[in-house]
């Protein structure tokens, strides 16, 4: 049985890494706060009885041998890394997750088959090279040694700078591809939203990881006197944006099933005073969804919808892809082989999307994934107010424990 | 026959006045650019035969005396000063057109039986104290003691500080209060829109000065992870706000006659990030018309729908009333006769609201008052860009100054 005990005091001693007196935490990657909080899960993961090794890009891998030590691995993390002023469980609890199932598969003295290892990835956060998951990247053979260069943090070191810190070589990055065979990847982590904490749901198996596509949309319209120019006179170029901050909305919802949402988080209109009609406006668009033609026909829709207001109000629109990732629908076995497991533990539990990325999402592309969501109150994360209860992080690594168990058992 | 070669001159001479490297000019009121046009339209208005007075807020008024001193005043002028890096047209077309009709009545020897002035007013734009108007509030009795220690520049200076470095005394200021009998006030002034351009119109003939509701709406919603919310668990500031983004057009184009123009001209969303819905949103709405029922209209529906929208997304809506002024129709009888004078001088002529406020919106309190306006270039006004054709300041001088003649002649 996972320690509720065990796991507290570790999230305590983790806290006590990189807290401020705001209450929030700054981990960022590769930072000293996140190699003490780096140097603290070594520890454990020793403690539990894995053999350490470490990757060309700083993953920390600990393993557990398997009765056949060449047999697929059952893989388990997450990262330790966080946003500037975040909490303490985004990342944190997967990884201590993890290490604590294997605690219990320690102290039970049991005999898996397959080998397990425990992975915390570095550098999940895109907060300080402004590209998230670089280390599940590095470890799917997705980040190349040029791209350790291009990428700098605001004091304008290089990702290869840093790494030369820590004592890794940039030049080996292309040893962090992860070689071995892996059977199945597992990861808990909290929701980031408020969909199990609304529908009074423990836990959330995710169905799978939403990809964002991200428009830069500017509309151009003339900035004449608010007073003097009569409304079949104007080129407003806010209103225009207003017709589409309502279609991004509009075409969202139309898709069944809550299988895309769909944002303008930016919006600027130049001047930007009360007497003159916006001539410049700029939105910020982000369509999500874990169903890759669904997504698609909310973007065609609004691409059509651009045509559509150009010719009707006579603005200009230009638009910039920033993005246009692919979704990661996750194994339906893995799915309801997870599901399965919350049931039998009478965890009240639902299948759910997940909105935010994940370093799972790369571990998809290499091995069976699945992953285990808890909720977090009020759906608050990368916040100094994120908190998850630790009932619900036991009751998760309960899940991933025996989900290990079974899974790391001979076929 | 106003001459536009002695326009001419004098626009040239002023432009000499407060002329700044980009093109633009800045004579900000009771400034030492301001105080030096004023100078020399002083000594315009003594050429032109004017007796010269200045009452205890600076306003420069210039008297032709009349066959009967005691008759009613006929009075027309405008203003000098201007926002920074403005244009050299806003109010000098009013004020130089006023002298040069005076000139042209001085140089045919004419009689009238009414006296007549040539009035400029100081500080008419907003931009030092910002409030507009100042010297034709005085000139009304509307600009009290207080407001003089109140009203700031941005150097801290008081109006009352300004108005003594002028040798004006501001315990005078109650004499601003003009006292004698005015029969009518014409002003003639840039249309700073393009009605008059678009329509190919040399004059429009005001029928109204819209004046201002402006709104500021603050929208609250929830600041939630733009990937992890489903569309139907938001509370999205910034859709709320863009649907009443498009009441404010659609309310008033409702309103026939183009009697109401509505426009957001200000939007600021917070975080104001990709990956956030935006839980806070600010509009700033300016809502004009000529018509005070018609734009009372317009705000009243606007009210019901914030209300409505508040109920429909489960936002906070606070709006605050920055102003709420009254519009000033100007008088059909005075719209007729200077709308007659354009049709028989053969200028191709509208009548047509006011969407800007004028030094005419006060005095039209105290006297019967028309206004005449001339095409600026793309409707660009507080502008370096700002321009005016010296044709149509011409036409507006000669219909200004048969305005005069008719209306200063013996009843």
């Amino acid at each position: 049985m996972a320690s509720s005990k065990r796991l507290e005091k570790n999230f305590q001693h983790l806290a006590g890494i990189g807290q401020e007196s705001s209450g929030g935490f700054t981990r960022l990657a590769f930072s000293d706060t996140d190699w003490e909080a780096r140097e603290f899960v070594i520890g454990l993961m020793k403690q539990a009885g894995l053999v350490i090794r470490v990757d060309a890009f700083g993953n920390v891998i600990g393993r557990r041998e398997g009765v056949n030590p060449a047999a697929s691995v059952i893989m388990t993390g997450s990262h330790i890394d966080s946003v500037p002023h975040g909490g303490n469980y985004d990342g944190v609890v997967g990884t201590l997750g993890a290490i604590e199932a294997l605690q219990c598969l320690e102290e039970a003295g049991e005999k898996n088959y397959h080998p397990i290892e425990v992975v915390v990835f570095m550098s999940e956060e895109s907060s300080r090279f402004g590209v998230a998951t670089l280390g599940s990247k590095a470890f799917c053979g997705k980040l190349s040694r040029e791209k350790l260069d291009e990428l700098k943090d605001k004091q304008g070191l290089s990702l290869a700078d840093v790494l030369r810190q820590r004592n890794l070589s940039p030049d080996n990055i292309a040893e962090a591809h992860y070689k071995g065979g892996i059977k199945s990847f597992l990861e808990i982590h909290i929701e980031q939203g408020k969909v199990l904490e609304t529908t009074q749901n423990q836990l959330g198996v995710v169905t799978g990881i939403a990809a964002p596509t991200r428009l830069r949309v500017m509309f151009t319209g003339q900035a004449d006197h608010s007073g003097a120019t009569p409304m079949n006179m104007r080129q407003d170029a806010l209103t225009a944006a207003a017709e589409i901050i309502l279609q991004v909305e509009a075409f969202a919802n139309e898709e069944a099933h809550n299988a895309v949402v769909g944002t303008t988080g930016i919006v600027k209109a130049e001047p930007g005073v009360m007497n003159v009609i916006p001539g410049k406006v700029e939105l910020g668009i982000d369509i999500r969804g874990i169903d890759a033609p669904s997504k698609q026909r909310v973007v065609d829709k609004l691409k059509a919808e651009f045509e559509a207001i150009k010719k009707k109000r006579g603005v200009g629109i230009e638009v910039v892809v920033l993005s246009d990732d692919t979704p990661v629908k996750l194994p339906d076995h893995m799915v309801e082989f997870l599901y399965d497991i919350c049931q039998q533990s009478s965890y009240k539990s639902i299948r759910m999307p997940s909105g935010a990325g994940h370093d799972a999402m790369h571990i998809a592309t290499l091995a069976d994934t699945g992953m285990v969501f808890i909720p977090c109150r009020d759906g608050i994360s990368h916040n100094p107010a994120e908190h998850a209860k630790i009932e619900d992080i036991t009751a998760a690594t309960e899940v991933l424990t025996k989900a290990i168990q079974k899974l790391a058992a001979k076929e």
